[in-house]
This record gives structure tokens, sequence and C-alpha cells, in this order.
């Protein structure tokens, strides 16, 4: 009998009918049972004639499954063992207690995103180089889009199309004027090229997609699938809403069952010519094609869409303010009571926008303030180049400087005892988190005595103490730990007890660990 | 005739009675008429049986004086001639357009203050020290206290008092121990050390602040004068409503004559045992004894005073939070309609505290961000060193590196044609300013061309960018030169119409100006 992971992939191809257009004239659904679950998935026409069932066991055991559906007249049985996982195999990642990411297995995911949005789409040399990069970086994420991108520095074609050209057909030819007047294109740049018939995928587009988010499921990185975006010229960003729901409930029974995928409905759905209304609907249709109950958010420009709605499982934010974003992650962890993945700080580079032009100090300095405070945040590179092959879109190689900080944060995080930091209130100048299972005393910063956890995480930020001070009591001893986050180093000071002071180098970028010891 | 410049300093001294307490027991009136205006001002008690009387004449031409009041049982009469201003006199500053600052003869003033709090409580080398460090400084506002300080590193006797020692008298035994609940003293500390006669001012000490004073005004720096202030171990910030009002009438009548003189009715209002009644009793004392209406305000810790309030002139902030403040000045402008000065937005150093341990590059973009938005902003310095003298409280000599590039900002500053800069927006990225008589064309940032104006300070802040665009029109010429803040360089890239690119290097800290030319 076949054997496939818990949480691995299962996957049959099927012949079937391939007349008329197979991916809107039949259909086909399987249903899998096992000792744990049972589920009914749909399958997907992947071209020449061939369908395609796939399914992710979340039990081991055996599992048995029925075919059936108008693709075909023939019904297919079967059964496979479904056997421990192994490896890097945690299974997807879920929330957790409302604030926080873990895998299936229990396993704690500190989500250290990256975006590359239109990677796929590049020349496969590119598309290579950006798996090598990825095979040496601490990213356990990567943010990027299933439809091309046509933007300021993707002016390029792309190397493929979600959809095969003739006709135009499936667009929504009021929403594509609406978006011509929210565009930097010409009437004719956008016109005249929307020639790709929304009713017809080419499967060689998704295939390519499937290859390369298995690639990212061996090295153990999720793929937060872009769903929607405004970045467009072709009209994929405007089809009908029938088209749309194609598309969707294609794309979740092509890749729903591939365990490290999220569902990002859109980027920037503040600058589509769809409205809220418009964006409920198609989430529902995502949720209700989705027989795993992946993550699934939504991303803004300008305005945070209201995290608050059911079929919300974490916000994946874009920063709403220049100056101050982050810093916040604790409030909207309060108000959402859903995980905060900073999807979108700016990016370490050098562009002529402010999106794009931040240092490798400001950047890392985000990262630690997200974190601190319980939340997950996302890395992009945007440095200028001749080629204008922009980690941030295209992949290729890093040239910047927060990677490498990146992982040392990554490294202290994983040593947090019981998984997770949260934020408790202390003095106005750091940021404190201590294992969010802690129960904190409810004390006035400077007013009382400061209560100190059993473990502490101090970040200063952009302050550059040359020392800070510690009252602890005298019968409690406490290790403390330099961090300079910065240069990577952490300096054992010892243990200590009663009135401590702590000497710094007088840099930015410096954190504090304390851990209680007996 | 005796000649005293207009916005000079005119000064009787007549003998009078000593018997008793002459600080209390006896009054000096005076009544000044010339051309222009009719003044009563009163004089003040200054030791050994000297009562002096100071005005300050705010026109030019004769003005006669009657001095009466029961000092003495002679009636004084004179003239004296008030010529025109000379040198670096341009006369006290006001407000302008409920925005701005400038000098009564119509000079700008580009607020670049400091902090000091303590200097003129140090040893008298140090004093000198501070006055020869001044000299070669950019700022042309010192911020400091009129009563000494006790607090962090400043924990050594000051060598002088504002009272004599006896018996303790004038203090609030209530308001006193609520002090101790709200800082940091021991009883023993406070309590055992206040034996001032809050009745009977110390006169050798305010003689020592009017020769500090004038000497400031004689190098063009204005002396915002802290009446009041929380950090005390010796009761002067506790003392009776009857001997605050006894000190700010003194102190009006002395210093009121002073053109350079700003009262600050305190620092860190909210930290004192005072309630708003109590602050607006007392700000309306010093009002009501200020025959000049010189500037006026009031200086938080946490929360804003309310600067609506009819008698302050000026919004004297701190910075509510950790991480945006001075790029709040528009709003505040807008919201208080009063000029922002922005006298603590946390100061240059290496201390334990996030109030002084920011880098110079950090102050100065805090500067930058001030004054291109309109506002104004106040240095302070705090590296720690062996012998606790730190620029911020003591004065000495600075170790930092933000005030050559605070002297480059100034001088870009008092390049701007009409005075000064507001706020215009653009893109988010970015702080734009521009002659604040400009009127702006309504556009939306992003969707709608941009419309320059004749002038624009451009400042990109932390952001990096390689490169900017500017979309004039054919038959627009401007003339931009880019700005490096930090390296202290100005590069003129020639004239340019229609679509410009304009290359930078990259790097934080950039501005760039656009001058249109004919």
């Amino acid at each position: 009998m076949e054997k496939v992971e818990k949480w691995g992939l299962f996957e049959l191809a099927l012949n079937g009918k391939s007349d008329g257009n197979p991916f809107t004239d039949y259909e086909i659904r399987a249903e899998f049972e096992g000792e744990g679950e049972k589920k009914q998935v749909k399958g997907f026409y992947d071209g020449d004639g061939v369908y395609r069932v796939r399914f992710m066991p979340s039990h081991t055991g055996t599992y048995r499954y029925r075919i059936s559906g108008s693709f075909s007249d023939v019904q297919t049985e079967g059964m496979f063992e479904a056997t421990e996982p192994t490896g890097n195999n945690h299974g997807p990642v879920r929330v957790l207690d409302k604030r926080y990411l873990e895998y299936a297995d229990g396993t704690a995911h500190y989500s250290f995103g990256t975006t590359c949005y239109a990677w796929v789409y590049q020349k496969e040399e590119l598309q290579e180089q950006t798996l090598r990069t990825l095979e040496k970086a601490c990213f356990n994420k990567i943010r990027f889009c299933l439809f091309p991108k046509f933007y300021q520095y993707n002016e390029s074609e792309p190397q493929m199309y979600p959809y095969v050209r003739g006709e135009r057909r499936g667009v929504d030819e009021e929403r594509l004027k609406r978006h011509l007047r929210m565009t930097f294109h010409t009437e004719k740049e956008i016109l005249d090229i929307t020639d790709f018939d929304c009713f017809r995928f080419d499967v060689k587009t998704f295939q390519k997609f499937d290859a390369r988010i298995i690639q990212l499921c061996e090295m153990g990185i999720e793929a937060d699938l872009i769903l929607l975006h405004p970045y467009d010229k072709w009209g994929f960003s405007d089809m009908t809403t029938e088209c749309e729901k194609l598309y969707l409930n294609y794309v979740a029974a092509r890749y729903g069952a591939f365990r490290n995928v999220w569902w990002s409905m859109a980027n920037e759905y503040d600058l589509t010519t769809k409205t809220v209304e418009d964006w409920e609907e198609l989430a529902a249709a995502v949720t209700e094609a989705d027989a795993y109950g992946h993550l699934i958010s939504i991303h803004n420009c300008m305005g945070f869409y209201d995290y608050h709605r059911d079929w919300i499982t974490h916000c994946s934010m874009q920063r709403q303010d220049f100056y101050k974003h982050v810093e916040y992650t604790a409030d909207y962890l309060d108000e959402y009571e859903k995980p905060v993945v900073w999807d979108e700080i700016a990016y370490e580079g050098n562009l002529s926008m402010g999106w794009g032009n931040i240092s490798g100090e400001e950047l890392t300095r985000r990262f630690w303030e997200a974190f601190v405070r319980g939340g997950y945040a996302g890395h992009g590179e945007t440095y200028r180049n001749e080629n204008d092959v922009i980690w941030w879109s295209h992949g290729g190689v890093l040239h910047g400087t927060a990677e490498p900080r990146l992982a040392f944060l990554k490294k202290i995080m994983e040593e947090t005892p019981g998984k997770f930091l949260k934020q408790v209130p202390r003095m106005f100048d750091e940021v404190v988190g201590v294992p969010y299972q802690t129960e904190v005393a409810r004390t006035r910063p400077f007013f009382d005595p400061v209560v100190y956890c059993d473990y502490e995480l101090h970040y200063y930020s952009f302050g550059r103490p040359s020392y800070r001070e510690f009252e602890f009591g005298e019968d409690e001893k406490f290790r403390i730990e330099v961090i300079d986050t910065w240069n990577m180093t952490i300096t054992d000071t010892g243990v200590h007890s009663g009135y401590t002071k702590v000497e710094l180098p007088g840099r930015e970028y410096m954190a504090i660990r304390l851990v209680r010891v007996e």
C-alpha cells in the first residue's frame, strides 16, 4: 500500500474528459476517510486530459478514498497509509492561543518571512539562484504572488502567464476602466494586452508553482501565496467575480493539500477595484474550498482590513505610518486577538521610495521591536542595481546587511522558554518581553519596584545606554547576558543579586537577557 | 541725559529702608512714560538697603519716570533717552502669525535652544567654560532653572541658594509630604535640609543670575528661565502659594526688563505637587507682574499642559511618545495655533535612561523633522563622564556630534525666503516645507500631479533614496540642490525642467532644495 507521511502529500492522477473547457465543464471530487478524519476535497484539471486529486492526511493510519465527478464515467477507489512525519515535517502552521503561530505538531513557528513577489515568473536560472539563497538564509516564510506583477522595476514581460491567450474573456470591463483611473499605466498599456481567456488556466504555469511550493516545503519554508493583487496590466486584477471564484477554487484544489501554504487574499487590497463586499465574497470562496483551514489573511496598503472578521486567522499588516508601526504590536494583539505578522515594514535598500530604502540596522530594529512584543515580521530587500534584479520582487541574491542579524534574532527567539514572548509594561525606554504564559505582577512603571519574571528579554532600540540598573531582591539570582543585536554577540556577565549595574557599550541596538537561576 | 537703547536696560538704584524684611515689608513702584508707551513696573530689594528699578523701553525718544512706594519717604523723578537699537539688539522675541517666532524688529528667530538646567549653580570656572562654549555654538536660546537642581547626576550641593538659611519658613508641609511620596529621595534627605527662609531671598544668587542673563543677551542668546521645577530637596518646589507668588513677583520685577527673557512656569510641571489650578494662579501672577508680555509657557513630563490657555504664548513640549513626536509638529501647530518649541526630544548621549542616550544623528534628524514642519527644537547633551559634568545640567564643553549639524540646519533655515516654513502634504516618505506665506494648491498626494512652490525643502529622514524624481512643467525651471544634512554639504545640480531624476547617495539624512528660477 502506498505510504504518505501525515501532513505529507497524497496525489492521484486520473485520465478524464478533455473536450470543451475542462476547467469549467467538468468536476472531480474525492472523499477521504481515515481513522481520525473524513474529508471531501475537489480535484483539478491539469491539462492533456489529466485530472489530479491532492490530499493531506492530518492523522496517521489507513485512509480510504473514492473519486467521483463528471470528469469521467469511471469511479475510482483506493487506500493509502499515512505514516509518522519525519525530518522537518511539523505539519501546517496554526494559531496558538489567539496570539502566536505553531506547527500542528506543537513546534513553535517563529515567522521570519521574506518577500519575493514575482520570483516564480522570472527566468529559470534566477529562480534557481533564489532557492540557493533561501537555502542559506534564515527565512521560514516567503511571500509571493500567483499572478505576474507589473509595477515599477517590474516592467519586463513575465516568463509565463496564468491563462492562455486568445480572445479576452472573463475580465470585468467596468473594473478595468476603474483600474485605469487608479494606476500609473496608460490606457494603451493595459487595454491592448489583455487578450487572456480567464476561463482557461495555463497549466504549465501552475505546474511550475507546484514544483516551487514543494521545494519550499522541503526547505521548511512556508509559502504565503498572494492570490490577488493590483500590480497588473493584463486584466487579472479586474476579472469578473465568476472568473475570480473559478481561479480561487482551482488554487484551493491544487495547493490546499500542501502543508506549507498560507493564503493571502491580496497584497494591498485597498489599491484594487474591489470593494470590501467583494473581498468578503472571495474569501468565503477560499475558506469554503480549503479543506484544511490554512492560515488566511489580507494585506493592506493604507488602512488595515478589519482583522476582526471571522475568516481571518492572523493580521497580515503593512505599517500605516512612516514612523511608528511595529511598536504598536502589543496593541494590535490586544485589539484583534490574532497573531500579528508584519508583512511589510519597509525594505532594506536604496530605492527612490520610502517603502524600499531603509538601512539594515533599521530593518533589524523593526524585527526586534515586533518579536519582543510577541509579533512576527517580514523582510525584503530593495537595492537598486544594473539588472533591476531586486530581491523583493525577483529574488536572486541578497546584497544587504540585515539577514544575518535576523538569523541571530531567530536563534534568540528559539531559546525562549515556553516558546513565545509577550510584552510587559516597564520603563518608557525599553521593550520587555517575557514568556507568554508568565503571570505578571501588576505594578506601575517607575513608581513601584519591578517584579522580575524568570526570563526577560529587554530591548533598547535606538537608545544607547552605557549602563542599566536592576533592583533584584537580595535572595534572587539572575544570570545577565548583554546582547549586541547588530554585532551578534552575547556576553555573559555572570549571576547577580540585589542592586546590579550592567555596563553597556553606549551603542544602539543593544539588549539584555535575564534568566533566573536557582 | 542718560541714553539707553530701545529694548535695552534702564536701571536705577535707590537707597531705602532695610529694617524688618524688606522683601515683604516694603514696596517700590515706578511709572515710565515715553512718546509711545506708558508703563507701571515694580522694583525689587537687592540687599544692603538698595532697591532697584529696571525698565526696558519699547520705543525710542525721551522717557520720564517717577518712583514711589513705601521703601522710602523720598520721591524720585527723572528722564532718559531711548535710542535706536544697535548690534544684535533686535528686541524681545514675539509670536508671529500664531505659528512662528520673531524679534520685535521683525528679524526671524529660528529658535535653536539648548538645555543646561543648573549651569548657574556650578563653580565659577565651569560657568565661564559654559559661556565660552556657547560663544562658539549655534544656540540662540538656553533653558535653565532659577532654583537649584537635585536629581540623578545632580547630587552635589549647589554653589549658592536662592534663599537664606535659618528657620524653615514658607514651605507647605502638606506639599512636602506629597512630594516625598513622588520622589526617589529618602525622608531624611529632604526634611533635614530644608531650613531655608522662603521669605528672604539670597540676593547674591539673584545678582549672579542678573550677570549671566545679561551676558547671554550680549551673545544674542535667549534665556528661557525655568521658574519652578520638581528636582528639589530643599523645599523650593513645595513652597506655600504665598511664597511662590512673592518669588514670582520678585523675578518678574528683577528680570522682566531683560529683553532676552522667556518665562517657563515649570519644567515637568506634572511631576510636582501642584494642581492645574495652582499653575493657573501662578501663571496669572507672572503675566500680571510682567509689564512686557514676554514669551511664557509650561513644560510637561508626560502629558502636555493645555496649551490652548490664553496666557500661554507657545507650546514648550517634551515628546509624549518614545518613537514619534516632532513628526506631529504640524498637527500641534494646527491644534494649538501657537508656535511649537520642542524643548525636550531626548538628548545626545549615553546615559542609562532613554531621555539621555540618543545619537547625534538621531537628534539632528529630530531637529530637521521639527524645523521643516514649521516648529523649533531644543538640544541637550548627556554624555557620561568621570566628573559627572554633563552639559544638559552643568554646562561645560560639548562632547557630541550634533551641534555643528544644527548650525548647518540653522544656516539653511536663515536662507528661507519669507523667513519660515510650513509643511505641505506630499508623499508619505518625505517632509516638505515651503515658505509659510505660500498659497499651496490643494492636490491629493500620489493621485494628482504635484504643483511645486517657488521654494521647497524636502527632507528624507532615515530613508536612503538613491534618487528622487520630479515632474516639473516643461516651461518651469528649478535649481536643485542636494543637501547632506549630516556631512553638511550642499551640492548644486543645476537648473532643471520637465521630468527630472536627481541622483542621491543612498544614505540617511538627505534633503533636496528646489528654488524656482526665472
